[in-house]
């Protein structure tokens, strides 16, 4: 939680009042998670001189309390109490990509003469850089990650479909308290060269298998990806595995403070050499409350190595109708060293 | 998918072209499995004069052919391929509550002199009405749902914790290819007074155990509860626990075409007498692609009971700081009559 950084940022840019809200059942909105410690439904309201206050339905005032924000509960008229306690602000924060139409027509009419300014770059900022307690988090939830995925490969002959292993990582979450980050990805034969194939209960097909995995923990994710063999690899597949694995590990070595993310993708793609074509997505992405977040470690972007980030390195190559190969780990960024989270082993596991 | 009648409700309102979209990595717009049986990402264009079309990242082409639409795979520059796809609609629906802010701003680029108006009461009005194939899905997640929901409490003695007995929900529902549809409620002791508790580690205390469970089966999802009681429970508790069936039982014998909801909601209300105050939240809620959609069953609805329905029927009573009950079934209104999906034992169950 960086409130008190959050409000420093709302009064330099000249903002009254910042509100987050979350009005989906079983939809969280973090940045409410991020800023007041809540779960819940309802509205977060943020101002720039005095504490932040929640306006939560009786349903969830279990949540509410567990936060440790302040908290006021309303049956009826929330945008009524919400103006009332608001005062008058002239400048309102509103979150452009989680704030729907209908959300700013409701919030139009009870703040007349208000102007709306996005705050997503603001909490951005701030989320892509984790506090300690996040990194303590992050490390746990990883350990948890490193030992489903090594049991997971370690017993891989004894699952006979894809969907008995999408299954198995299934339960390992829930007996480690955690849940799934994503909908996981288990890929035999012709299926990872479509980097989100739905597990199917067909029997495990001989050639690569990718298993794309990630939990989340206390609030926090992982993401990772292991390519394994079933069956007797080729030279030629030896060498494209080698291929994919070089040019991830020599993406993650040259990760340095300041160093562009878009440099580090494109280093990726040049090692890849004439498979890069077959490289369709980017080289990673930054994770914590999301799957997917800042940094954005694309080649579209400006974004730099800093401290305390924490994201994926993941080149694959996907041959539609052929094979596909993805290896992904998640780097911590530490006193200027790239720290590797996921310790799960990397040469081509065969399993026979 | 009611794709036709949905063109038809565009060209009756004059809407030239509709435009869903999901941008959000795990979260699916189930408006885009509805009409064009996708959930992937990317945006899904509806003219109501020719066929839709899907517009999807190379990530998403496995969900983009299993799902029967014509669609577009496309690399970068989304809007714009959008735009040269769409030609010069006058009037663009759009849906409010999911439309973000940002996503208007791209959309009122590429789209200058266009109109904007929201799309959702159609959609919600066709989702409210079941076809044949819902329902037939709908009753096999019902099934499953009994099963896992008389397992449960038949073994209920062998559970230690609250989250024992959540964990065993979880499990169950990956055994039977579902998934939860919400975060299920494992109450006891005083817990059950709040109705999202979230279940925790100690000892199942005495009292009642309220059990809010529900499944997310083929995209279908259900919800029922039921109120066991660990130890022996009073006389005043087995009236109290009574007098929440008979409102249950009550407003379910009350469901007739053409009766309002609202109707329905103070009826239950009626019949918890000097209790109904306890009664915060709202009778029930439609059941389908979502966990909580139409039709509105509350006091504040003109809704009325029609065939093809989905709902819940869940009255309760909250004593913060005490005890609280809840009693969930899913009915199906279906050639004028009320179905209960829900098979599992209302009488309180007793464990000791």
């Amino acid at each position: 939680m960086k409130i008190k950084e959050f409000q420093k940022r709302l009064k330099k840019e000249k903002i009254d009042l910042a509100v987050l809200y979350n009005m989906e059942t079983n939809i969280e909105n973090v940045d409410m998670r991020y800023l007041a410690g809540y779960s819940g439904y309802g509205f977060l309201l943020v101002p720039a001189h005095k504490s932040p206050r929640l306006f939560v339905p009786l349903l969830d005032i279990e949540k509410a309390w567990k936060s440790g924000t302040r908290f006021t509960v309303i049956r009826k008229n929330f945008y009524e109490k919400i103006k009332k306690y608001s005062g008058k602000p002239k400048v309102i924060g509103v979150e452009e990509r989680k704030f729907s139409v209908y959300a700013q027509k409701k919030f139009r009419k009870i703040f007349k003469n208000a102007k709306f300014r996005d705050i997503s770059p603001i909490i951005s900022d701030l989320r892509k850089i984790k506090t300690d307690e996040e990194i303590r988090t992050i490390r746990e939830a990883s350990k948890i990650t490193n030992q489903i995925m090594n049991s997971c490969i370690g017993n891989l002959k004894r699952f006979k479909t894809e969907k008995e292993v999408y299954n198995y990582l299934r339960i390992e979450c829930i007996r480690h308290n955690a849940e799934p980050s994503f909908d996981f990805v288990v890929a035999s034969g012709r299926n990872p060269a479509t980097p989100h194939h739905e597990p199917n209960e067909k029997k495990i097909s001989r050639g690569f298998c990718v298993i794309d995995f990630g939990i989340r923990y206390k609030g926090y994710c992982t993401d990772t990806t292991r390519t394994v063999y079933v069956g007797k690899p080729s030279k030629k597949e030896k060498e494209l595995y080698n291929l994919v694995l070089s040019a991830q590990e020599k993406a993650i070595r040259s990760i340095k403070l300041g160093e562009k993310f878009s440099g580090l993708d494109s280093k990726a793609r040049k090692s890849l050499g004439k498979y890069a074509k077959y490289f369709i997505h980017s080289l990673g992405h930054g994770i914590g409350l999301e799957i997917h977040e800042e940094p954005n470690v694309s080649a579209d972007t400006q974004d730099v190595v800093q401290n305390r980030m924490v994201f994926t390195i993941e080149p694959g190559i996907y041959m539609i109708g052929r094979r596909g190969i993805r290896i992904e780990d998640d780097i911590l960024v530490l006193n200027g060293k790239a720290e590797n989270l996921t310790k799960v082993k990397k040469d081509l596991v065969v399993v026979k």
